[in-house]
């Protein structure tokens, strides 16, 4: 090769190079994103978390669908009277087995987390709260992201809670129902805490189990 | 430097990093590869596991060693009579704290991984399965991986089950033996389902302990 | 541009990607030496995890400051009487949801984790030990990391307990207490397991709750 064409050859690589890591960097800024939200949930952070949204992000939440950052802020909003660490509130989100997949332009991106977490409330406090027991709950995210000015941020948080199980009671034993929310049955403004829409779907839950679709082709066959 | 030999110290370079950040992607492909093994167990989807491993691939379990996709195919093959998403059914396997190493030449690797998972049976469920009740079990994962036509895959899957304990006692009251699975006693075809190999040692469990050997050595000091 | 510039351009930009492909494997070799301390954590294998700090290291633990691996060894040294795997002992250590940040020269960083443990003696050990039953606990690490001739180390271990509960009563009904330790009340060598330093904020603990604050600012606004 001439020098000209070596210095052509590098400058493709060097660009392919630079999109490759881009990419690495984009799996981090997302995953972490993530991970963040999930220690502003322990701690019940609603205007921290709502700004992880981008201007027209949504929220899937059980059977409802919140549009556009003021519907997340309305479904996060006023959540039993607690905002910020609260004595005698345990909340721990555990975020875990994340898998993030960029769009080829690295403008978009999918993400699956499981989550596992433990909520309740100590027999020592006083001031009554909707939080009912103690309980676990597991479920699983499918979101979609959005990369705007450079910056990654919620398109779709995307929450799939599959069981819940009173602590005294575990996951053999448990109410057949959600605790401390329910399906919504109104939108808003009729429901003024109500989402914009209404999947068409009925919400499922433990006992009942389903497959919470996969973003992903099957990482060794390729196929859906 | 001549101009030529600045181009040459360029290509040595983006050789170098191009090495570097093929690994790093290889670490992300191999993490994600092991996390979607999880998701497929929560909804025992068998099929889509076999896929996973290489031809020649390997599963190890309890003390006994399955070999070649068809003799994972066996071992995972019609666990329970279970079959995807089932009514009652609660299988969460947690996936986390994923150590990732690739070999110099890019085509092997070795991954550990812990496993936390909730296993049971809602009392509403009226079918009755070989699932007992309701338990916890942890372990730890030390896998070897393989890339094949530039696709990493299983090369040998080695669970260490290290406990399990019945919701309704715990780790500190559990009952001593296994549940749900036993130690292989006869391989196959003497036993249809069994091993092609037992390991020499026997299957060591809760309350006995041991260490899971690593596949690394100390980040640190370096001693194995 | 001239060949010479062309030259100089691409030298610019590979050193650049040279730097942010050190980032990533900074973030990996962070993660993962966290979660090896976690392997190690579980096995009770002290003088490996002395190994993981730098010369001047400290640790955080309760209301106390160990310094230099002296100090941190001195806290780890003799805990219980255990020493590697026991018969009897659980102590799984699940470290998730990690966060890590490091400094543009690449030389300290920053990382935040999640715990989450299930400690506990099985009935049929015999020996006592000062580990009480079994229970379950929950904490965030905010930890500091340094790089020493190329090896990443922990400058400081500062870990948050933030809840326990014993696992027959659970979190809604634990006892208002530590299970198994104790806030200091004395340093070393008055008390010759003691920190170095107490701090000077009373130790808080479940039912109290408080946030451990994000060594990060927020990912969308950042707002620290």
């Amino acid at each position: 090769m001439t020098p000209d064409e070596e210095i052509a050859a590098l400058k493709a690589q060097v660009e392919e190079l630079t999109r490759r890591a881009g990419v690495l960097e984009d799996i981090q800024a997302i995953r972490t994103l993530h991970f963040k939200y999930g220690y502003y949930m322990d701690k019940w952070l609603f205007p921290e978390i709502v700004d992880l949204f981008a201007e027209d992000g949504e929220m899937h939440f059980l059977n409802g669908i919140f549009k556009g950052k003021k519907g997340v802020k309305r479904m996060f909003g006023d959540g039993f009277g607690i905002a910020g660490p609260t004595y005698g509130v345990l909340s721990d989100h555990l975020h875990l087995q994340d898998i993030v997949d960029v769009a080829p332009d690295r403008m978009t991106a999918k993400g699956r987390f499981r989550v596992f977490l433990m909520m309740g409330i100590h027999e020592s406090k006083k001031e009554s709260t909707g939080i009912p027991g103690q309980f676990w709950e597991g479920g699983v995210y499918e979101n979609l992201y959005v990369r705007e000015n450079g910056v990654w941020k919620i398109k779709q948080l995307n929450y799939n809670l599959t069981w819940q199980a009173e602590y005294e009671k575990g996951w053999g034993h448990s109410a057949v129902k959600l605790l401390m929310v329910s399906p919504f049955t109104k939108t808003y403004p009729e429901d003024p805490r109500g989402p914009d829409e209404l999947k068409p779907e009925p919400f499922r839950f433990w006992p009942e189990t389903y497959l919470v679709p996969f973003h992903y082709s099957h990482p060794v066959t390729g196929k859906p």
